[in-house]
């Protein structure tokens, strides 16, 4: 028998990737919640039955049995609905930015609006698992994290642990999304005759899903300099990450610190000195790839770090602590 | 001493396009004519200055000594503006549909609105120029062509003319066009993550664009089969046009028709047998480029036709109109 | 227990794709056959197990326990290992060209170069599973199909079929394909400054996939009209198709013919009037979507048959035949 | 009376770039000169002169009355032809690498491959204009910079010269260039299906640009992390610079440094703080646009710059140098 799971935000970007993710997923059946009547969706076949949808309402939703919502919504939906599924004992993973940070006022000054739903941070479990995974089991809300905030906080979480960071000559960090990160919403910035065949830079070193990275991997937000760009595809993340090592003798020596991190886990994968990942290796995938060089001379280092925005930064990590919530097995419905 | 022109609808693809190309031209200077507050242009570099700016007005615009204005608006503001521009004997050459039909109810037929300047639809002069260029000089109105009939209506009219087509087998025009030729304005169908790795029809055998090529060309609508096509890249026009051919031999004989009506014209050229054009060769041109096959067994025969759906599709033709109209050398500014 | 199955000409799009569908396949276990040396392989993650790996010799392959080999290689290795491993029990199915026409002198034809295993010919089983399911069952050779032949021919059949195509009049395939239907060898005309921004037409009227189409669909050579077009993106191939229809008397109508022919197939899907499949529909999937519309005031009608290259146009398509010739699901590993 | 200017790979995207500005120049009349038999050139229209054509030899290249010869060739070609045409006292800008470090040591060091014209390397001017101006009128050999170091080394030179950089800190340049870059000639790297929707990273800490930007801008090799990355686009270079500031106060301070250096230059753009330019505003231009900004609090920086890697990169600053070097106004035929 097979858990319900309903997907609020379904016709958005990562509701769609959830809807998938949870159709071929062995312990879930998936639910269309229907929060507001909208006409964007893609035609359906004639012969072809879609998955069943019911209002967006506790009562629908319990009626129907479903056990856990996924909010692939905007913060200020998702602090509604989260106050109103809650306490109805239905347990909630949050896609948006609602429950990320640990207090309203760092809300209030990163999202620039007031916290709707502030009782809930306390029982908010934010979870990257290779990171956070032990706290997840039971949680009743879980704060899935930035799309940036993954690959970053994977990239540089054991290096600050491992102490191999000079982190006085600071940490740049450079990062490249494809434009679905942006949301499905028509606007300017994201119509196609503005992104193909451009690139371009923006929220320059003041990017909310700063404080995640920081907060995730130990940095001081003076030590760290972030800056988001846009590249004309659909889907994916690289982050270019450069620092000044110490302690460490060559690339090789780089890389041992993310196997001992991260060697056997199932969704972080490493690639070989003097190979790089990109952004196709990740396409569709819930990996997380690193690559790394070091220049021995200069102790110069440079950490590349692959993720699909859709996916591992968003949909695929929201099903991988869905697991780990409920029991199931890390991997299932995600290899 | 060069003409002053005013352009209307400057943040929009067609209206960037005219920017461009009369900055450069040796006989004008352009003004930009602001008719709605905007906030959507890019930000302008410090150390550069930009193009005057006035009220589009016609006291603003008789007070600038502007002589021309160009009207890359949507038919109801080129409708309304027109009507308020021309008694001031301001000359106008309109980009939009407004005046392109001949009459009020086939306008409201194809683009399902009523016309609100009917008077001026028998001043204006709807103007292909390699196809009516003598109807040109002087006048004080012009209606320049649509895109997709521009391509079509080049392909199509010296074959019919020569009565080289089997008309009762039909007539066959696949079109593409780059995104650019729907417009600036935001919309799902046009964001980025929706086009890109994407190709899809619309406009399937009613497209509004249809009435213009069957006036040109001499074909009925029970002959045209058109349906247009979106082709994730930002501007270009390709048209693929099948036939059966009658009282030809080979492709060289079909060439000859193309090459006896444009073998002289600046802006058509014609491929070898052989070869074929395609999209990059008329980037940022004003050519209209044309490739042709004829196979002998059968006579069935296939022509394509390729330009810059903003240049001769729409700015570009708008010059050549325009130097046609003010009695200049047809290609200046264009070549 | 699983299969063994052997993929040779991994490296291709095509055998990458076969890598992905048999890795998740159910009943399948895959290998990578050898066939040559080749440095063009993606580096891999050092934390992770790749496929199992031999040499493509007919002892290697027997010793590994493989009952299938497929080959996505080139016609003239296909009918070389053909020709090695037949002799040996092992099944093959083969994505290339070399066993779709019936016999040597056509594809002598339309390939250009001798058939070297022409007496495999007889033995060869051709399936496009929707139109010739019932030959495939313990079949020792099949010929996989085209990627345009199985969009033509699909949208086609059932319309021939039931006599609702005027055929004097000619019907249209207007066909654009994604780059990956050109392998993954590099050339000039496949470079990504090439075809980026670009759209070009190739092979016109004289496509070597037309014999297929015509074969599947009962039309003759003098009836069809066949362009193959470039678009700017990895995979995904759409068919825009003309024709004048007879005894239809609207587009439901016309509907009505695919919903007798298909609607009960796994990987058929249709669209109600009004509506028209996309490349984004079929992307990574084994679907074939189909719209349709008709002018019920002249006839004219136009049909869009949309799927991947890659999976329904080949991998996917070779899964679905293989599961037939094992006496699997149909669909199994394949939704 | 136009010069005649030579153009040796004039079917390579920098020669292509060539043809076009130096076709528009009023100054000049282009000659291509075959320097190797290759049939990659794309099909000619019919009714369309193309521009003359000779050997590349020093006879046939002075009978035709060439003054100047323009190199868009690989540095091995460039050393031979340099070598030749100099001593018959043609003028060469030479758009290869081979002219542009120092010594013969340097590079063979950087470009893995002997010097095979050393003694021309003491005769050979290295010109970005903005920073060398003053040493090009009438030189004989001109060494046109590389791409990368062009935008990189007007974005550093200005802040090295101020002192408003913390060098101690370190200076990170993170580099993202367009496919054009990589040349014509065909590659698994370079193929559509492995560019699209991809993005990935290459020649990291130790790309060849980087002993030119070390030159041009005065810093030290341990100072500056430079990586290189491909861009899913035709053309364009952006580079994202970050550092620490030392004696500014505000954005506005460190745009003051720019606008000291840059506010005459016809070339460089410079974009109001809270703005920032992007690949679109410099498509085939010959500008140089930048913008930036500083974090008061803690005095990180970054600083955008921007180029068309073709015109600014290639063929627009080789004709700004050879309009130097003949003593033309520097604009000429580039706006």
């Amino acid at each position: 028998m097979t858990m319900h799971v309903g997907i609020v935000g379904f016709r958005g970007y990562s509701g769609v990737e959830l809807q998938r993710i949870l159709a071929a997923h062995p312990r879930t059946t998936p639910w269309l919640l229907e929060h507001r009547a909208d006409s964007t969706e893609a035609p359906q076949p004639l012969n072809r039955p879609g998955l069943a949808r019911i209002a967006c309402t506790p009562a629908a939703i319990l009626e129907a049995g479903i056990e856990v919502v996924m909010l692939a919504t905007p913060p200020e939906v998702s602090m509604d609905l989260a106050a109103k599924l809650i306490p109805e004992g239905i347990r909630v993973v949050d896609l948006s930015g609602a429950f990320r940070l640990g207090t309203a006022e760092t809300y209030k000054h990163w999202y620039k609006e007031e916290h709707t739903a502030a009782d809930l941070l306390l029982l908010a479990v934010y979870s990257i698992p290779e990171l956070h995974r032990s706290a997840v089991a039971g949680a009743r809300l879980i704060s899935n994290p930035g799309c940036y905030p993954t690959a970053a906080s994977l990239a540089l979480q054991p290096l600050v642990a491992a102490g191999v960071i000079d982190r006085a000559a600071g940490i740049v960090c450079d990062a490249k999304s494809g434009v679905s990160g942006a949301g499905r919403k028509p606007s300017l910035k994201t119509s196609f005759c503005e992104v193909t065949e451009n690139f371009s830079a923006y929220s320059i070193l003041n990017h909310r899903h700063v404080p995640e990275v920081l907060m995730n991997s130990g940095l001081q937000e003076q030590e760290f300099s972030f800056t988001a760009q846009l590249i004309p595809i659909d889907r994916g993340i690289l982050e270019t990450i450069y620092f000044r090592a110490q302690g460490l003798k060559d690339t090789q020596a780089l890389l041992d610190v993310y196997l001992a991190a991260y060697g056997q886990e199932p969704f972080v994968r490493l690639y070989p000195a003097g190979a790089m990942p990109d952004l196709r290796g990740v396409n569709r995938t819930n990996f997380c790839d690193i690559g790394v060089r070091l220049d021995e001379k200069t102790g110069r280092a440079v950490v590349v770090a692959c993720i699909d925005n859709l996916v591992k930064g968003a949909a695929g990590q929201a099903v991988q602590n869905m697991n780990l919530m409920m029991g199931y097995g890390e991997t299932e419905g995600l290899l």
